[in-house]
């Protein structure tokens, strides 16, 4: 793909927003970046947004676009859905938040803990973060151990121990074996010690490190879809011979499903079969409002139960489970029947097969990866099962390809990955897969 | 105190509250210790909320209680506050959370940093834990030194390196020095190896910490006014000699102002005259929705701005500085005018001289601590400066203050601490020392 391509995108796009332009300068004044977000930002500058309706996502120079990012897959009802906003509004004029429980926590619980294999009880948090923190801690309450085991690309919020061999840079890489890399360069170098790092789906690599330093490790804590390399889901041998040796060797098994909870009712470790020690959740769990949260078996959680005493951990947070939080994740997760997940992912199926085929037909090198109501596009002929297969793909027409997308009215994440809502339809499906196909006739 | 006495309180509490005790055990079923936080768990169980309006919250059983808790102070116009209700409202119906960013983050950002002193650029988080988390990353990015400082008893969320020496028990203190104590068991060792721990107030400790390990320590991390001790201030002479120390020797010095920022629209950076390179904030700069913050030098905060390169830290969050908690935010400073925070300021002191007065007039032994709208009492004659006199109160005595306050209708943290918001009167004030003066007298 020739420069003057992508730079023919982003000159639509500076073209298509003037005011979007103008905010990111005045928000360079207040904050770094102009954002609170890594993954809010995308050069030349992100769209502000004014307001959002079902699928659809409306920026402040007029723009509309079909978003299949809807905030990092959390809006699965799509954009202020009118039930959604009825209760936090209603809660709003009762009181955002109290010191003291309310019984809305206790219907959510009840709603996840039901509906999650693995998960006796539960505890919310405010992020995703906070859920893998705690999960963790559990993790090395219950075993006495320290060390933690993760995958190589493997996203679980931005505490320090996750914050291992997330993106690491190519030319981090050892191309002859996988190393735990700091994330950032002044992380205290115990944190990397901490962590052993694993490929994806190998079940070798997997089998050395939990077999040659079981005695230490806590835990191994993974997504059974991996968010950040295009949902690339586990081969099933892989997950069911971590469970196997996991137990085997006491220790505990963490499944961050706080993206993959949304593709099943009972989460991926449902769909796969494969049930984990310890879940952790977020994003569509609280209605689109600030949300985590972390569960699993009844005696590793009980470290946090007050009335207990012996080894307990304290876990604190002004807003966590906060009414507002608790009553419009309850909507949510009342919304979506069975009947609901079946057609979502349906239409998720749908969507990667018409992708896979016009690239076939334009002859464009793409990989199409996704489970369910997740998708993820690589420009590469390779199949993707791991961090190293996605990143060996086409990086700048990954770009051109975001940008012109958007231009074309899509919204998707920046690594051309996104999310399917309840109100996709087919229409919207063909609208995406011809807006690629247009694009990638520009880009190509 | 006899234990006698306790019980009557607790026997009135469990009169009072049969369906927040009937909620408890239900709670119980679906989440260890029937709660998401450790604050908001007492025995013999918490009370369950039903509403809360102005200064008042009702509980379950319909109990209704002046409150001066106000979720951990974060409420500073009160409970649901029809302004920022509405806007809650009216985000809501407009989208509650976008992936790209909204000028409201902008607003909120500019308010916050035209006002607080140290802080040129901001960035937002989903807690107060997530705010200090990030601002030491900051410090060790910027200094390229791993160590942290932080004060015995001092809390500062929930992640790793802050959970050393918060609520140390009386028989792991060495009562010849201040050591660093893992806040939980399990934790691995290398955190409070990387810790250095001094006691609050005191000039030759910190000095002796901060020059003895000068080429390792990245930052003092410390609230000018610590919360869990009874909101007791630094003296001014301890945090100008922590200022010129940590200047001298190339150290970031990092307020917490998750709750302290309340005191002065500039924070309480303002009101000591003493001005840190990074604060972090929290509880009352969302409205009341969940929300945290880091922020202070320009070039400091720089290296979490993605279009630097360099040494660049990611930091993402799926619910920062959404529209819903920047827009109630934005109410909320918008309503603290310097008159509100004088009057609010004004009666925080005539609260403080009343109960003085009052437990005198009693012959009580009791201290009473804080600053501006925030109080602490104590059940002790010594004076409180630090970690180790708070915890030498009568415990037993603060746990029947606690439950006999909330059989009289007020609201307090359970150690006996509190603070106004902007709608307490003078009224609110003799209504809280006039229970006060009731509880001691049957508990005495």
């Amino acid at each position: 793909m020739g420069a003057n391509k992508l730079q023919a995108e982003i000159d639509t796009y500076v073209l298509n927003t003037p005011l979007s332009a103008q905010l990111q300068e005045q928000a360079e004044l207040y904050l770094p970046g102009g954002n609170s977000r890594g993954t809010g930002y995308f050069g030349p500058h992100p769209h502000f947004i004014e307001s959002g309706k079902g699928p659809y996502v409306v920026d402040v120079d007029g723009n509309k676009s079909l978003d299949f990012m809807i905030n990092a897959t959390s809006l699965i009802l799509g954009h202020a859905s009118s039930e959604v906003a009825e209760v936090i509004s209603d809660q709003a004029h009762k009181g955002t938040a109290f010191s003291g429980p309310t019984d809305a926590q206790i219907r959510l619980a009840k709603i996840l803990t039901d509906r999650i294999p693995s998960m006796d009880t539960i505890r919310f948090t405010n992020s995703g973060t906070e859920g893998t923190m705690m999960a963790i801690r559990a993790a090395r309450q219950f075993t006495g151990r320290e060390k933690i085991v993760k995958m190589e690309g493997g996203y679980h919020g931005s505490h320090d121990y996750v914050s291992v061999s997330v993106y690491p840079s190519r030319d981090k890489l050892d191309s002859q074996k996988v190393t735990a890399i700091p994330e950032y360069s002044s992380q205290p170098s115990a944190i990397a010690e901490g962590v052993y790092v694993v490929e994806f789906n190998d079940i070798h690599g997997i089998e050395y490190a939990l077999k040659n330093n079981a005695e230490q490790i806590a835990c191994v804590i993974m997504e059974p879809i991996v968010s950040s390399i295009g949902y690339v889901p586990a081969d099933i041998m892989f997950l069911e011979k971590i469970r196997a040796l996991t137990e085997e060797l006491g220790i505990v098994l963490i499944f961050d499903e706080v993206q993959s909870f949304r593709v099943a009712p009972g989460g991926a470790q449902e769909l796969f079969g494969v049930i984990p020690d310890l879940t952790t959740l977020g994003k569509i769990i609280g209605g689109g409002t600030p949300v985590g949260a972390f569960g699993g078996r009844r005696d590793m959680m009980s470290a946090f139960d007050p009335t207990k005493g012996g080894l307990y951990l304290a876990h604190s947070g002004t807003f966590n489970a906060n009414p507002i939080t608790m009553r419009a994740g309850e909507v949510v997760m009342n919304a979506l029947t069975t009947d609901v997940y079946d057609r979502m992912n349906d239409l998720g199926e749908t969507l990667r097969q018409k992708l896979r085929a016009m690239f076939a037909e334009m002859g464009v090198p793409a990989t199409v990866t996704g489970v369910a109501s997740l998708f993820g596009i690589h420009f590469s002929c390779n199949e993707v099962k791991n961090y190293r297969d996605a990143i060996s793909a086409d990086g700048q027409m990954t770009r051109a390809f975001f940008l012109g997308m958007l231009n074309e009215g899509i919204l998707l994440m920046a690594g051309a990955a996104g999310a399917l809502n309840v109100l996709s339809t087919e229409e919207h499906v063909d609208n995406l897969v011809e807006a690629a196909s247009r694009v990638v006739q520009r880009i190509r």
